[in-house]
């Protein structure tokens, strides 16, 4: 969650209600449980039955919806929401979701969590025949799939769109009197069904979002299905045969809540379970464990109880980073002036100190955690990531920096240890990372059913677009490696 | 720290810096360091040495000096700054501090922690000698007092114009060439003095603003002194003998931050050591022991320690509470939608749960963590809080509610407790309390060293203006209780 | 131009700069002069030789720019501005111009002035072929048909394109190394050529923002022009052979400023002998000729100096009628509180004074003229109006009311003075209207190449899509009338 | 009025009503109407009869109330405002007016247009026996004064206060169930009274603002009166029987609106007869002549009527201009970019003109306005100033740049005309300017009733503070006109 000081983001999080008075209030709320998934915009859009509402804009939801007549003006029961994570070339307000389209027969909206591997391919063919993006998002193309189909009825046309396109994602589609979600054929993002009192479903990305609006879980979407809501009710159906789970790792490891659960498993749970197998593989001789708060507390509790070494508040975040703060100036920087995280001189003077972490990206954030450590008085600073080394990107929703800027893809784990001037540095390892997780549906899939591509570089389905860079960088990379 | 869901505040945190470059940005992060005592407003003034600039505007920090061209208009290698905290009929911009006063012979800027006791006798003497206010703050007094010594010379009329205000004060005055620090008889609020690398003083109400900045801690600002601070360095003066120290233990249990060390008790220790004593008073038996984010975390740790029960991370918090958040409205808080704390039905569900919270002031907050976490299916929900039952209002600068609020003043234990709906409620006793803080410099003074006037209704001090109303509201209470 | 108090407003000015260093900002200072032609919108894109760059906003020009940093983005030598007239309902972000399409082939900016009258119709076939519209503006639509001939050479596609749209029409169309300017058929809004000192091009609606950026004018744009301005300069080139002139009369009326010159007529001339033709024409006992500030002081001084009456500022216009201005409630407006304009009491009392108006929409301001000159001591009060009576709506880019609430489609001339409350009342005749305009150009063509079909519903063109709602609007206010 | 091109600047206006319903929205209509009299910084405290309310702040007054809520939180059936001049050095909130003082024996609020000769000693002797002031205007001078005479009961004490400051003053108090409105011996600032149909009285710096809000006019305040307005009604006394009319001249000339009334006399019509009388003075041989919007207007077409030449519209100004304007760059500037004012080529062109303007200050503008006209192809630019050189500062509450600065008072005629490249260059002679405006109680009195300080230095009363500062400027200037 501390996504500002990471160079590792999940791209966005989508919620939608169908069937509940204040439909776009109920979405607020749960978009507002969502935002750790997304900083950069928000959306909403209702529908009233016979049109579509839209409000977006650039900021935290709160930001966005900062005049509440703006919430309000969104009536109706039905809505889809959206916060979005966005790269800073993208970062323009016509790339925030919801995407809203008016036509002479309907309107559409569309919400969308994950990344396409074959989108360049598809905008290319959709252009040349005609076709005008207003977004530079990959997210438009369905809707342009599916119009190139018109004649076909909508359903069709949109299972034969999800057959096109390729990659990681988790669609919501908004008609004025359906609610669709559809996930790809490996599941890589999570997606789940809650239902209110009053009998009103629920699609969010995560199920924290769901106990905020004081909805029931029902079902995980599974990969290849197509979820139709309507008056009718819930109806599953799937739009491929050709499905196998590989949900992404990360979402244990780093970006869902504490209090989620996907797939059946709390991920408060697998953190503290990293947390204790880091703890029998990679024992240190401390004082004491910390914890880098916030993500990484599950995972360093779980090390603490298992090996026995006190837990200590460390190191705190202090809770009133803005977005507008100012930052400090190289010359400040110098006389050591610190933000965000500051440790707890009278708690690690002198001591012996076991810091926990759950990722290590460029190795920038870990360096300074060391730092901090030492200057307020420790004696020894050992480094334990609670997964194992990032060496590969992700191609199916989430923004690891380039193979270049990842310290793992670059460097041996002791040379790592030195460069961060920790006295020691363990990884979890990656059988020891499928354990902790121990997904119920996945104990007979390769790798639990986890997609662990960013650790090992097999990725679980062909790269399309993204295949020849991706070679050619990992050529360039060996041949500095050689020289 | 979790202000915005409590009856709890501190009102204030102060900084300043003497001969540094860019002060008045050291003052920001300094402040920045200290937003927790205050979110109110906040303000800066710097010195060139030859002129006093100021900067200051409602809201946090951030947002006052989102233009970060305000904060580089405030030349001068001195300066002071203040976050406040202030009640809805007073925040106003004309209170937001340091307040500044342009005289023909120099300017003086001033910004103050704490609370009079009486002011509004010394305003009414003030008036009719013709004095004009321009704040409904009591903080200007001091300079009217000062004002009305023309022809006196500056520190004698500063000391003679201390020993005239009562109650807890820590102030914060700059001159041209001068800052100076004083502290009331009985030190109420923390002061404390560092230094940084290049020899230049800093004053600030908590020593995390010292480690921010990168300054070594140099001593606590001690009852009734005034130091001056210039170019020939620091100068520890006193302006009256008659002192006793009886700090504010609310700083411990609750304001504070934990990293801050206040009279060499590091908080987070203090707290830790709470939780502790409080699980051999306090005993429970449960699965696990639950804090309450963020400030209660270290107390809870302590328990758990303790009790031998494991530490689990049942309730979390929405980092993303804004102030502009718009709240759920009646119907959608009784459709169960929440705000600001989760409870982690996978940690929770089927348990039995004891949590530890700092404190309780009206009970709202309690009332609304046991609920939570008995719909996320916990078996049993016992509160244990780390510090007596408050009881009494605060005169030296802490908003507690009137004592009419407050559910420990009008209910029995057992009565809160059914109150909150927990299955069991036990309160820290005040000598473990004592114990828990052992401040090296009370040991041989009353209660430690400490004010405990809002757990015994034992003031250190008179009340001044304030007695008579005080003794009003404690009969038609006991009326109240006859009837 | 006081748009605030009319019902009757032009839609958006154009402008377009090619080879010029900072060109968005002449752009700016272009736009900045065509302001009255639209206040709810204003847009830049401008083009670096490889990108197009744009900004664009809600709000006046000085609004949307507020920030200098977003028109200092907007680098290049090429650039276009627009800036928008909108009617509530589509007053959103999405139609505020220039539009910017992003093709795998490059990028393509449009602006637009005008309105178009096969725009359903074009649409609905656009979106049968799998289109999807970002806007409901109907601009958009020549990207589509351009976009549609894929294959065909860019300057082919569009000449053939702008063939298949129908009704007024001023387009700049801005490619990375190309600015083209297309007109009209008949020519209907006003568009002229420019060049800086340096050789640059530009294009504008109104000669007013040529003289402003200091270039000199070159020639109109003449009806069914296709202009190109590309690095070797100046192409004229037109798309269709079958063109007439019938420029709007209400560009020389009302919109356009008195400074610009259109076909070779400067509007401030044209508007003084309207006043001159109305003194011949209605003659009035007076004591004096008073002006309704700012659009009709030409026309005053015209009658004022045929008629021999002397010329007095009777009326003024409050400079500082802001945006946000505060609106009298009921109450106090019955009180007699007055915005906007006002009479000069020391000037008007006791005579008989002659006012000119340029025009009367629905009458609501007539009326307040009439009672501000009558409180203020006026013994007689004529009003006289430099225009033939508005009796139909315009379908070639003004937004006139709809027919019902033209206060002279229903009703007659001395129905009209009661209602103003008027002691006499007298219009243009349409014979002195096209004396008055004098068009060079068009001496020979019928209504001397004027458009006058809002005062005679003779339109010069099919009416398309409007065809059939006109005629049920005409028949059901016949029978109204009937009735 | 055209302040934004001019180096002339009135400081400020005031507006006060008792005894009327939504007294604060009256109240901003009033200031509305004042608007030109000071642009940078607007307010209003109402009293509901037990406390005063206060809302104020930089910026013009519809910026100032964009959120109408406050103004409607400004409660009560009294008030005052205030819009204010400020030059750049304290144009800071703290001096915004109304001031407002609270006191344990009631609130004050106080506004005031003009200046005062002997603040900075009342200043000094003020703060030698303690009192603080809150701003660095000399307006909270007086409130000082009168709390110094604590126990003389309030009308006395004004009286007293009244007769220590000297200068040019209009001040308007409010306490809670009075207004006063008191003026300068001298009478040098405009000041009327109004009565609303209801019988409420209405107090304002110029007759317009009570014509705005329908308020029937009763008198004009006279010199050393001080009048209170109670439930009882309007009482008239003076405070001093030293007076005699000085009446700041440049209200006429260029300050007041042309539709208000002071002292008997049209704005407006004085201006015509100040063009009438130059037209006598100085005839030229043009085609015609041109005003200077929109100030110089009158003074024009009085030219134009007396010559017999017509009066034409050869500038025309674009109403547009807002403050956050982006200023063209030296660069575009030299590329002939022009904001604010535009030549009409179609007019101007191949002819001799003659431009009526009301005052020369710097220059600048003059020859700005004669390069315009040239470059639009004028043969001729004759420049006629209807009022005579302005040479001497003001010390009565204009902001007349320094010596130093005015043109006139460096350079002859010839010089100036040189300067500005006019063919000819003409002022109205001081007898001239009297006759004029020729004010029906200052028949008898040197200068008829005017200060004309500003051209011959002859000052009316003792300079005071200023005094020793003038007559040094003096002879500087003089020892550089001897070099």
């Amino acid at each position: 969650m501390p996504y500002e000081i990471k160079g590792l983001n999940e791209e966005c999080g989508v919620f939608g209600v169908f069937g509940a008075a204040k439909a776009s209030q109920l979405t607020y709320f749960g978009l507002h449980s969502l935002q750790h998934r997304g900083q950069e915009g928000a959306g909403i859009v209702s529908s009233d039955g016979e049109k579509l509402h839209r409000f977006r804009n650039r900021g935290l939801l709160a930001e966005v919806f900062a005049n509440e007549n703006n919430l309000d003006a969104l009536v109706g029961d039905v809505a889809i929401g959206h916060v979005r994570y966005g790269t800073s070339g993208n970062n323009i307000l016509e790339n925030v979701q919801p995407f809203l389209f008016h036509f002479g027969d309907g309107d559409i909206a569309l919400a969308h969590n994950g990344n396409l591997t074959n989108s360049a391919t598809l905008k290319k063919q959709l252009e040349e025949g005609g076709a005008i993006f207003q977004s530079t998002s990959d997210t438009e193309i369905l809707v342009h799939l599916i119009r190139q189909k018109m004649g076909m009825d909508f359903v069709s046309a949109l299972k034969q769109s999800l057959n096109e396109v390729h990659g990681g994602f988790a669609f919501l589609l908004l008609r004025n009197n359906r609610l669709y979600a559809a996930l790809d054929p490996n599941g890589f993002r999570p997606l789940s069904i809650g239902r209110l009192e009053n009998g009103a479903y629920v699609v969010a990305s995560e199920t924290c979002a769901l106990d905020t609006i004081g909805a029931q879980f029902v079902r995980d979407v599974q990969p290849g299905e197509l979820i139709t809501i309507d008056k009718a009710g819930l109806h599953i159906d799937s739009y491929t045969p050709k499905t196998q789970l590989t949900i992404c790792s990360m979402e244990y490891i780093y970006f869902s809540r504490p209090d989620s659960i996907i797939h059946g498993v709390t991920v408060h749970n697998a953190r503290k379970k990293m947390g204790r197998l880091l703890a029998r593989q990679a024992p240190v001789d401390v004082d004491m464990v910390v914890g880098v708060p916030n993500s990484s507390l599950s995972a360093a509790s779980g090390y603490a109880e298992e090996s026995g070494h006190p837990y200590e508040m460390g190191l705190i975040k202090n809770q009133y980073v803005a977005r507008t703060f100012i930052q400090p100036t190289k010359q400040l920087r110098e006389r050591g002036v610190k933000m965000k995280l500051s440790a707890v001189r009278g708690v690690v003077e002198g001591k012996k100190v076991a810091v926990v972490d759950d990722s290590i990206v460029r190795g920038t954030t870990s360096r300074q955690i060391v730092r901090l450590l030492r200057e307020a008085g420790a004696k020894e600073v050992h480094m334990l990531i609670a997964s194992p080394p990032l060496r590969f990107p992700c191609f199916y929703g989430i923004d690891i920096s380039t193979r270049s800027e990842l310290i793992a893809a670059n460097h041996t784990i002791p040379e790592i240890c030195e460069l961060i001037g920790a006295d020691s540095l363990s990884f979890l390892s990656l059988p020891n990372l499928i354990k902790a997780i121990d997904l119920p549906e996945g104990r007979n899939l390769p790798n639990g059913g986890l997609c662990v591509a960013y650790f090992d570089g097999k990725y679980p389905t062909p790269l399309y677009d993204y295949r020849e860079g991706y070679l050619k960088s990992l050529k360039k990379q060996q041949e500095r490696e050689v020289v």
